[in-house]
């Protein structure tokens, strides 16, 4: 299991100031959409250019102009862009096109997907590289979690990764970690302790017992 | 019928050159999801410090994190912010309020929605100022358009104002016209033409037509 750490609301400052205290012990690094869209796209090349080897996730959350929309992030540099799962076909397909044609890689988002089983399933179909299962942060002080709607990703995808992401914290995680997700995104938690060196700690701590047998 | 210009894939200077051009003709200046993707919403205050008395929409797509992301719209000087209609009620809300809280307003975008009628209507309980009827820009070449969309929501529709957008030209204007939306969304199409005040004028001769009785 991998673990991608999102950057939200921050400045690319701050966003450095909080890589350099973490960045050897995350996967994936994930530019957040408040972010990008305070910064512009720029700020993705920024990270990328301080850190080179890091995996770069740009979260653009695209929901049409697929290529367009796609080849911005890439062309600045992320390996990974998002996309939303809720977007029509063409708009996926426009945005893995471009993925390809860079060597790169997208995810779908499945925010707000009502039936995510099938909708999951014709985004595998499709050819998505990355599945996200996201409770929405609006919803989390509701009581949702993404657990639910994971166990039933797992249930029918086989080809493309599954992430999941929406306020996950060491409280919740170890649920998480037994359908073994491929990737496990934590920003919030993260970014909201005053030892941030710590509170990954403690997240890697909880993925590594679980790869355990 | 006031027109909406959209404004994509081009640089700040580049739409200060097009806004030069055009500028008394048009109601409403989008600074378009790309643009915004490419710049950063530093490019709203740029646009709004050089023509202070347009009114200027960010179309930042908003799917989660409502009042967030609607912050970032109107600190930079947005009078109007969109949300995605797929977006969950609670993430509508937050940018709703937000909006409240700087004396502005909120346009829905019902990309992609299936069921656009019952959409429409739950999103004008929530309290939108606008609906807007869209054609994916990615779906257009497949031949669709907003029209029959427009006419869904017209029936059912009576509390927000109406825009309409997708691929809008002067071939398809006409049918548009006589459902008598209160925004029309024009990009691309003027975008497209080398003496875009040209393209401006023949597109308000068409609504101005359309005013008569």
């Amino acid at each position: 299991m991998k673990l991608q750490l999102a950057i939200d609301l921050l400045d690319v400052n701050a966003a450095r100031r909080l890589l350099d205290e973490v960045i050897d012990l995350i996967d994936i690094v994930e530019i957040g959409t408040p972010l990008i869209l305070q910064e512009g796209i720029k700020i993705v090349t920024a990270i990328k250019a301080s850190y080179p080897s890091i995996t770069l996730l740009a979260d653009l959350k695209i929901v049409d102009a697929g290529e367009i929309e796609a080849q911005i992030g890439f062309a600045a540099g992320a390996d990974i862009v998002t996309v939303l799962g809720l977007a029509h076909d063409v708009t996926i397909q426009g945005a893995l096109n471009q993925a390809r044609h860079h060597g790169k890689q997208i995810m779908a988002d499945l925010i707000a997907v009502n039936d995510v089983q099938s909708r999951a399933r014709a985004l595998e179909e499709i050819g998505v590289d990355y599945l996200c299962v996201h409770t929405a942060f609006d919803v989390q002080s509701h009581g949702q979690g993404p657990l639910a709607d994971l166990q039933a990703i797992k249930r029918v995808c086989q080809q493309a990764k599954i992430a999941v992401a929406g306020g996950i914290k060491p409280a919740t995680l170890p649920n998480i970690v037994t359908q073994q997700p491929d990737v496990v995104v934590v920003g919030g938690y993260i970014t909201g302790q005053t030892d941030k060196r710590k509170a990954v700690l403690a997240i890697k701590q909880l993925l590594n017992a679980a790869r355990r047998p």
